[in-house]
Formats: structure tokens, sequence, C-alpha cells
């Protein structure tokens, strides 16, 4: 309850916090709910009223909250992700085709990758990442290519966080970052092995479109025991290259 | 600006005013959302820049406003929609490759379809549906079979609300849409010609989940000139039996 007295937050900061309550929760009860959003009770049961009758949450049988269809159909038409993930879908079958494991389609969102698609094949590695998913850009293969082409305050924002070191293998420094990122600028591709995800690791290429700006990242995680295979390079080149085509991108060669 | 001073919808009724306006609209101007979500012009602006500052909202180069990644990001974590569409997918593709036009998956959402995923092969028909789409349950293959499944309270909501004929074909008396009803629940399969869009027929079947209820409806939308090719009927029956079974049903003669 604390917070109630002094909170100076507006009623759509209020009701924005409800929805955020639900990032990575598939239901919440409504003291959850207040406790996330960090609103009395009392309040939190007047917002989520409010939220149910739109149709953004729904109430189930078990008494718990969840995402409504009202808030899918909305946020399904978010023009960059509908795009982007049509366009790329054939590329990213072929690829799960080519590996058998998780196959990603990332985009920027701030100091985040936000998955817009995994595809997975029987035996994938265990994995984290999942549509919808955030995930920090300096632990991530699509992250790092992601912000290896982002504006260099994007960079310094996120050395400003203080990255943190999830496994031994996570780049933290400065300087290591720096590194990493004129790597894949210069490579254009990304190989990260278990920065995140013990037993893992991600092979990541950067999506161009008509402009030649970077817009999105592909990657595959795999065992790490198939590190040196080299169909995951290749395999993650191509996909790369062939959504870049899609979306009108023109090599400077051409 | 006409209802500023009268206006008794709440901060919270205004703020889903305004998500509502971008349904069906990939972007609007300032003065859209107001005169969509019927608020006047300053208070819009206000709202408008709350639901920036969370992300649900951005505003692109051109000044015009987008649905945002958070909406997409809370979006996608629906657990119906994120479940269904995961494991019909194999599925659909396969009544894709078998069919080459429109496929659809929907589920009942009040008094409409709302499409969870549409496949298309590259010569398909031209369709209204698309995903996140929201169709009358009277005028879509899909939303027949759901109502024909839904309660009977559905069905008198529909009459009471004049189902609108869009089309000769359409159905819109109590008798011909009761009639039809019976028909798909006896037939297993609704087969509807030119009642929405011209050209165009539809073939649709129920999915079932473990405990028996109708959950989804499964369609393929093909050019008029195909309606006796045995593939569409056959192929959406199969996709409708493999779907269930994968959500756990078992047919009563097992």
């Amino acid at each position: 309850m604390s917070g109630g007295a002094a909170d100076s937050r507006s009623v759509a900061e209020k009701l924005f916090a409800i929805a955020d309550a639900f990032v990575g929760r598939e239901s919440l009860s409504l003291s959850d709910i207040a406790a996330r959003a960090r609103l009395p009770l009392s309040t939190a049961h007047r917002l989520v009223a409010e939220w149910v009758a739109w149709g953004g949450l729904v109430r189930g049988d078990d008494g718990r909250y969840r995402v409504g269809m009202r808030l899918w159909q909305l946020g399904v038409r978010q023009p960059t992700a509908l795009r982007l993930r049509r366009i790329a879908m054939p590329y990213l079958e072929d690829l799960l085709e080519a590996t058998g494991e998780h196959v990603h389609l990332a985009v920027r969102d701030g100091l985040g990758a936000v998955y817009l698609e995994r595809l997975s094949g029987p035996g994938a590695v265990s994995a984290i990442s999942d549509v919808g998913s955030r995930l920090p850009l300096h632990a991530t293969g699509v992250g790092l290519v992601l912000l290896a082409h982002a504006p260099t305050e994007v960079f310094d924002e996120v050395i400003a966080a203080k990255p943190r070191k999830y496994l031994p293998n996570t780049l933290v420094e400065e300087r290591e970052l720096r590194r990493r990122m004129a790597e894949i600028r210069s490579f254009g591709i990304s190989t990260s092995v278990e920065e995140l995800t013990r037993g893992a690791f991600s092979i990541a290429a950067a999506v161009r479109d008509a402009t030649g700006e970077v817009v999105a990242a592909v990657s595959v995680i795999a065992h790490v025991e198939r590190v040196g295979e080299p169909q995951f390079a290749l395999g993650v080149r191509m996909a790369a290259r062939g959504i870049s085509a899609a979306l009108g991108y023109r090599p400077p060669s051409d």
C-alpha cells in the first residue's frame, strides 16, 4: 500500500503501470497487480476495472487477470512489427530448416532488443528469449548487432546504465564493448558464446531497409557444441541479406 | 471539438478511446485522433502525450502517430492468441500449401470474429480479413462457425444488433441464420459463397480444446470459381481436426 498518499503519478501513468505489471507474466491476481504497479489495492481495483471494461484485460474463471484480446488486436497492428515479421518470415523459416535451433528476429526499442519472432526446432537449446521478450542489448547477439549500428548516444546510455554481467563471458566494460561493436561493423556478423545463456551460442547479423539503415537483426541460438558448424554463420548472413533485399536494400557495390 | 464540456467519460475511457481510434488505421494525425475519439484537440494533445511517454504510441518523423512497440509487446503475450497461434501454425501452413489461397485462424470476441492469423498464397483472392481484423460473426465463414457453437445469448445479441446485409447472399434473417447454424453443427463445416466479399467463397470448421469446447475456427477463403474443388473442405477439416488434437481434444468415438 505504500506510495498511495504521496503518489504524484497521473491517472494515465497509473493505468500504464498496471499494463506494465503484465510484462513477462501470463496472469496476475489483483494484489499482484497492486504490488507490481505500486498502487493501493483500492486504486488498483478501480483502474483494473477500467481496463476490463475496455477489454484490455480480462478476468478469468480463476479470478486472475490476463491481457485481453483488445490489446492483442491493437498491438498486432504495430506497423514495424507487422511489416518486418511478414517480410522476414520465409527467410526465417529457411534458416530454421538449415539449423533446427532457435531463429530470432529482433528490433531495438530503447536499450532493449525486442523479439518480433522466434521459430524453434524440436531439439533447440533452452533459451530465455521468446516472442515479445525484451532483453538487454549488450548481452544478446541481436542486441549487440543493433547496438553496433545505433546512434552513439545509445551506446553511452548502455554504459551509463552499468550493464549487468550475466555470465563470465558477458561483455560489460566500455572498452570491450567498443571493440566488439567495431568487429561487428567490419565482419557484418556477431558471434557470442555463453554471454547470456549457459550452453548456448548465438550468431547474429543486421537487417537494413531501403535507406541503408539497420532496422532489425536476425540470429540463431544453438547448442554451444555446434559453434564450429559453418551453416550457422552462412545461414544467418543469407537470411539477413534476403530480408534486407526484400525491404528494398541495395548494397553499395550493386 | 464537440462533447468537451459535457463529456462524462473518465480519464481511462478517454485514453482507451484514443487507442480505439487506431483500430484499422496504420497512422493518424493528432486531429484525426481527436475526431475519432470525440475529444477536444487540447485534451487529445495531453492524453496522446501520455500514451507517447509510455511508448504505447509513437510519433513519426511525419508528425503522425502510430501504435508503439510497447503495445505490441503487451498484446503479443495475450495467452489465448499466443498459444493458439503457436499450436495451429504447422496445420495452417499445410493448409496453405494444399490450397494456395488465404488461410485463417479466428476466435470469437463478443459479436466479432478476431483473426489471429492469416497466411496467403501469392495468387490469393482479394479479401478484407487480416491479422488483427475483427469482422462480424454472421458474415464470415469463421464467424458463422463460432456463432453456431456460441451460447444462445450470443445468437440473440447478433439478431438484436440487426446484422448488416453486405451482399445479396449475406444471411441476416433470424430463421435463415438459425438454419445455417444447425447445418454447421451437423456437417461440422460451413460453406459461404460471396457473403462478405464478391468473387470469394469460404469454407470453415471448428477447433475444439481438451474440454470439447469450440475455441477457434479455421477457414480458407478462395476464388469463387474454385468452389467445387474437393481439397478445400478436406483440407479445412483436416486442419481443424489436427489443431483440435494438438489442443488435447479427443472425439467422443475414440
